[in-house]
């Protein structure tokens, strides 16, 4: 039996239905929806000599062995934020599971390497407001303390709700031996951005997750009445910050990467009165650390001549931090090959959200991601969408990748 | 028995010890703190031949009958905002009450006009958000259809709190009828702003109040992932809303007046999202109507093509408005005059914010005010101060600038 593209569109519809409703996609990790999605997943692998099994994360695995116990790993995520799109990322797991079908049938059960599909628990992380906690307990970067006390909206905290579903926080990383014999991570995603579409092509073979760096930065003036302060004797907060819009763009102008002013607060934020206290969120993105670092190093340095320029103060908090994760060359080339081999033209890109796979690489596994149009460049969103012509190619140029990356992993035996 | 400056200075002290807490002055009108210092006021006033009353809006007259009927109006108001300084705006109204009692002995009880003391209603509008409540009444520029639909924070109707304390919402426009003979205004004041202060004068004249234009601007763009979005795919609402905050001071600095964004609201307003919708208040003031038209223009125009650079939208919400009101030239040279003899110096100034003065100037009342200097620039705060030395000279100079007012209205008969 042949690789059947045209299936996976299929069980996608299906789950869609299943697990879907007006508002789109409701398979937030560790609710009942999620549970039936995982459900709904054993059922499409029961006609396939795997072994399947829940490991101390929360993180499902079907392993069809092989000759050796080095593994290729194909996956994604089932899980969904609220009212979110019906691709994303349920079409990872659902090209990796018709992958492995051609796989058994390609091997008659027997690949020369063990070949695994992964469904990693809460990517999304929408209910505790952290995101790749399956991938990263089982890489082993989940900051413990940090996850210990988060809480949803209704105040559970993230071990309770684990409990509930079965899983001991407190040993999630056991899941780590997991990855114990990896070899390669293949993961096919959705862009979530306008990349492909602004240039017309199906495919392009990522290059790694963007390393960010988050902070609020805080200018700190003096509220002062709007009518009766000339103009030369204001702390204006506002001004200061206002200035930060336009800066961003010029230093990714310089430095590339992106970088986005996300929220602003003023206070007393009145409108007559000069602004006290002016708070935006910076957000910058980069492939490269040293760009990266620079990018920060640049913000920082014209907040700083913005305050003194308007003569208040500045503070900057780091939010979150992660580096940038470049993916392994070798299997950046199988990607780019096996999506030339599919389609006439490829691409190479950065991923500027996060995935799964930037956990794997972070543990050393070798990792590349392949990326499938977006139409609308929308994610997270019901109107998030892909042609289905382009779903249909992105799973046959997948399943080259896998037979690419497979041979590469034998090779290395 | 002459002018007492020190008098005045020991009665506002003796009021903030009636009226304040540790927190500040807390004479919010319509409150039975604000009923205490009515009755306070009148027994100041006991040991003068004036009638007393209290208006259809909640205005108080002390009347010292004259020769002629034509009247010379003194006043101010004796509410604060909660927590509020010790002068704004008692100063007004015990300077009056002092000068008054002056005129009194100098006249033996007859004056040639007849000079009235006035002690508006809720000028600030602390509980109901609309200032110069009484003032605005009794010239009549009140909008009732706005007013009769005011609510405070626990949703009080101001007719509901006016009949509380024994006024009649529907006829407060019935306390016109006081400004029938009123031949003019004068009112004293802090300055509450650094202008005064800056120059080290302690008194100025003051040329008016502030026309206002008071706008929300709000800038639609498109929300878009922080990550996954290309710097130039972005509609980022907040890189148009920053670039007005250097605007506004190019504008001041071509047609002078001042301009305030006193807040900027953002959403989705988080972290990873490209602001979609950002609203900023705008609030410019200048004395000239001209100029204050031009400043409007120059900023609509600047927001459009700030807009478009941005590939946004852009609309705008009028707030607030009001005329400019310029006092009475030869008014403005009694005071610069009254200044001039009690202190080496006179400045003259706008007003920023505005006062009841620009409700009888509306009215058509030759109208005038002083402004004494602030200490720190500030007022509405607890840390609201003028040096006693300045309190006694404006004092001395409001007296000055009463007789000659006097001397003008008489004169006119």
């Amino acid at each position: 039996m042949p690789l059947n593209p045209k299936r996976t569109v299929a069980e996608l519809k299906e789950l869609r239905a299943l697990t879907g409703d007006e508002n789109g996609a409701q398979r937030v990790a560790f609710t009942p929806m999620w549970a039936q999605t995982r459900t709904w997943l054993k059922d499409k692998l029961a006609g396939l000599p795997v072994e399947t099994h829940t490991d101390a994360a929360g993180n499902f695995w079907a392993t069809l062995r092989g000759e050796s116990d080095r593994a290729l790993l194909l996956g994604g995520h089932m899980d969904s934020v609220p009212n979110g799109g019906w691709l994303d990322g349920c079409l990872n797991v659902m090209a990796a599971v018709e992958v492995l079908r051609h796989i058994n049938e390609q091997y008659q059960g027997k690949p020369p390497v063990t070949v695994r599909v992964v469904d990693w628990a809460d990517e999304e992380g929408a209910r505790f407001g952290k995101s790749l906690f399956g991938s990263s307990a089982c890489s082993g970067a989940l900051d413990m303390t940090e996850a210990r006390g988060l809480k949803d909206k209704q105040g559970v905290t993230l071990p309770d709700a684990l409990k509930a579903v079965g899983i001991d926080f407190e040993r999630v990383k056991d899941s780590g031996r997991e990855l114990k014999n990896a070899a390669a991570y293949l993961e096919l995603h959705i862009e979530q951005g306008p990349v492909l579409l602004d240039l017309g092509l199906p495919l392009g073979a990522v290059l790694g997750t963007f390393g960010v760096e988050r902070h609020a930065i805080t200018f700190h003036g003096q509220a002062a009445h709007s009518g009766s302060t000339p103009m030369n004797r204001r702390k204006d907060a506002f001004l200061a910050a206002g200035k930060m819009s336009q800066e961003i763009y010029r230093i990714t102008e310089k430095h590339g990467g992106v970088c986005t002013i996300g929220s602003c607060t003023t206070k007393p934020g009145i409108v007559t009165s000069v602004v006290e206290e002016c708070r935006i969120t910076l957000d910058q993105r980069h492939l490269d650390a040293k760009a990266l670092a620079l990018m920060l190093q640049a913000a920082r340095a014209a907040s700083e001549r913005f305050a003194q320029e308007g003569n208040v103060r500045v503070s900057w908090e780091r939010l979150w931090q992660i580096e940038p994760r470049p993916f392994h060359p070798e299997l950046i080339e199988l990607c780019d090959a096996a999506i030339k081999e599919t389609v006439p033209q490829s691409h190479r890109l950065p991923s500027g959200p996060l995935h799964d796979a930037a956990e794997t690489c972070g543990a050393g596994v070798p990792t590349v991601m392949m990326f499938v149009q977006s139409l609308h460049g929308i994610s997270h969103n019901k109107i998030e969408d892909t042609k289905e012509e382009h779903l249909e190619l992105c799973v046959t140029a997948f399943d080259k990748l896998a037979s690419k990356a497979l041979a590469w992993v034998a090779a290395k035996k």
